[in-house]
């Protein structure tokens, strides 16, 4: 299980690629709004049960000064990944990338591209696949199926 | 009383600006390490007592993912100023000043420059001086000092 | 009392928002458009009188070579909040960013996002609040109904 | 077992913070110079042989145009953590990040920050620990002693 | 013969403009979608056997985290032209250009603008008219042409 | 007689060539350190006499958030120009460069390189020799020099 | 007389504005497409000839990797003003800004804002100001005219 | 034959490691100082007789407005290559780079890394190679070379 969080309901349609690829790797997932400064209650809760609970690893999306997934890397072990968001309130998306990868030595966020929901589902899935035979499996048919999409664009060029 | 916090002790060296400034203009603080990654149960106490411990504002100091002024901000609704410190781990203090200029709508943080630790605590002593007389008047005669610098820089000049 | 200003008739749609959160937040405030480069005069008698006029604070917004805030801040010693607007002679908001942000030594100015004037106006709520019970008392039912709303947004998200 | 590479024997220092942190948390790891331009084909073998050989993750280092770490996520389905090191052809670092960072969806590479390698190897013991609750318990004892650490700055800080 | 490739589909409208260009200065060319991160071993053949295949120069436009260029030029010892691509998943270009550009001592990349694929194909033909007298011609012809169209310009002014 | 001013002591050695530029082209100066931030009332009345007094431009120096330039030219209609200089507090530069070029219409300022004082005192000349021959004569001079400087460079690189 | 001349027929919208700054201003000019890189004959025998046809000054706009201002200045000792231009092959600007300002020691451009060209007309304006008392009062008839706008907008805000 | 260019004696240390990389592969140089700002008609001579005096490409390296390997490209039709150098007066290097690369469709020029004048010799060691066979051929020697550096720096790093 793989925790999908964000800190705004206008996150979710970035967010929601995170979900769709786990979806089509098979890892199971929970999504839920969780805000590092309108609900810090509620991240510290969040964080600190989620070994717990049974999650693998959390993906945390956030924009502008992005605090939701180094604070959430603060209060559990577990791996997180954090999605910069293009939020409106950003710019050029620099201040959402640099307040996620930025981030102290002993306390690491997995980073990925600016708006790069997809990839943190993919990595979620990698490290749950690191030891799961059945979910490698999927991932390197999925390897496979990127090479085909790039044949049938070939093949569309050269019409 | 002004609280004065900071993520590291290699950020004392910055800090003890506004340390120094809030002695000059004669308004009393008190100085303590809380990291937002290393200790957060910490920083949630400090953040959350602050009002009623007779805090009237607080300075806090980071560098590169600088989460701790925007999570104090989260967890108080006195006035916090944030400090971005240019430390080792910054991309020559872009990650610094975003992580903690760029906090979404409902919870401000006043951002001073890069460094500008001394800034910082004259603004907290203005927030003071906003509603002490007393505070005011050394203020301004504060400002009457920094004329007589330029007057003394240009005899210098003269020279 | 609050003092609002801003260069121009455009920067208003953007400072609107620091008088509507002061206005939901019960305190109250004058606006006025005051430029640095065009009425550099009206902009001394506006920041020497503040005080005297009972002003609490200054919320001042401006966009690309921003000189309103530190210029304001250099003639009185309220604290000013600085507003960097993405004007549309900005780059990207950087200009105005830094220009209101990279304050010298000496003559603070508190700055908040890009665009962020609602920020301004809650900041400007927490200064008066620092020392004002009653103000103290409405930030902390707005930090509440924060919560709330990510409350709502879960529910939504969960549909 | 983690593979550790990096395009350079300049990158050593750098790299070997996160051979360290893999030895603190207990977590086994081969060390190996592979670089994309020079020793393509090499490149190519060690990360299509990366699962066979037992490895759980891998962990590249560089600078630059740094293309090592994607190539590699390019190779493996394996959880690929990258680490920009700002070398002396860097750009400011900013070459080194956004080169790692920026992957198309499809093949993510779990970026730390700039010279970050002491959290890219605590990255890959939390990959580990995921799913291997003696490596879990060592994170969360490694957590334990960055709060101690405050505490020892506080001391020093006090005196 | 010039190698035209490019990482995605979406990368030919702007692609197109090197083939134009070569079409207008004589210059046969070839056209393929070949990804660095997809078909890694698609772009190992194509960059090794360009030399035996009688390429003269390829072109390879890529963008974000852009690995094309730089992993074909450390594949073969051809001049090879990177274009770096304003894609949807970049940050204002930055990366794209940075990821090209910045290759290490070793292994050269022959950058052009951002979006600048006209540009590459008429390095190219400059390229084969360094020791082609009649390509040469063409590009002498082609500058005479560029300043016939700033005097029509120039009518259209002052018209 | 060109004014040239400054907004601090530790600019001198910086805008010191612009005067020993002035020098060599036999135009008379003033120098002076004017502080936007801490003398602003003497900036003004500086800025308002200044053409009274005979100046026929204005060389401004100034680092980070640098509004000296930009309000000495909303005070004066004599062309001003502006020096951005890296000082201490500034972050590589980009606040001094942007907060003296990005001015508002209505309101130019002449803005030379970063650190660029010398180029300020040779647009100063240029300016009093747009319209003096004898000026213009010895800035045609210079430019002979500068040919005489490359040729002299040419021969210690044949050596 | 101010010569007036940009790269490129698209630069005309942006252009237009110094050229109707002058005419508000009184000051003659004239304007035209001279082209660093595809007409350099051209350019070399306008700059060289320009102050021997009258001209005062000379507004040269660009973008990209924006020539046009440096070589001019390299080729005449009259003043020249630099107007950065967004073009379409622009990153951001940035290009525009820093291949005008940035000129080496020797050769200086008095450069504007992004896309500045009304500023770049008025300081043209104030370059022949400075010793022609009639544009002088013109200067400074139209700095009253901008505080006469700001008052209206002051009506307008009040309404 | 290559032309090596550079607008001042201080490029040299960097433009050497161009002539270098020519001398290992076996490709005959001439090295000169040419200024665009400096000497313009020197550079106009250069670039128009580049081709008759037997020249197959010239690289040329500047800093700042680096405006030399546009202007030599806008006057031949040869192939340029462009080395920013991160001379004293520049911006961390973004000034060099972006008024190089950023040319505009019509006028390419071959840009490679900041101080990348190794690079440059190599890549126009390699538009010779690519129709002269023998230094085709010792390119590939050179190519195989890098990979030998490569395993001694893994011997290195495993003593």
């Amino acid at each position: 299980m793989i925790g999908i969080i964000m800190g705004s309901i206008s996150d979710r349609k970035i967010m929601q690629e995170a979900a769709d690829a786990l979806t089509e790797l098979g890892v199971s997932f929970e999504m839920e709004i969780v805000s590092a400064h309108r609900t810090p209650d509620r991240m510290f809760e969040y964080a600190q049960s989620a070994r717990q609970r049974g999650l693998k690893a959390i993906i945390a999306g956030a924009g502008g000064a992005a605090h939701l997934p180094g604070m959430v890397a603060s209060l559990t072990s577990l791996p997180v990944i954090g999605v910069p968001i293009l939020s409106s309130n950003s710019i050029d998306g620099w201040d959402s990338v640099l307040s996620i990868l930025q981030m102290p030595g002993g306390v690491p966020v997995a980073t990925v591209a600016l708006n790069g929901a997809k990839n943190a589902g993919i990595l979620a899935a990698q490290i749950v696949g690191s030891q799961d035979a059945e979910v490698a499996a999927r991932l390197d048919r999925y390897k496979e199926e990127l090479k085909g999409k790039v044949a049938e664009m070939n093949a569309q060029l050269k019409k």
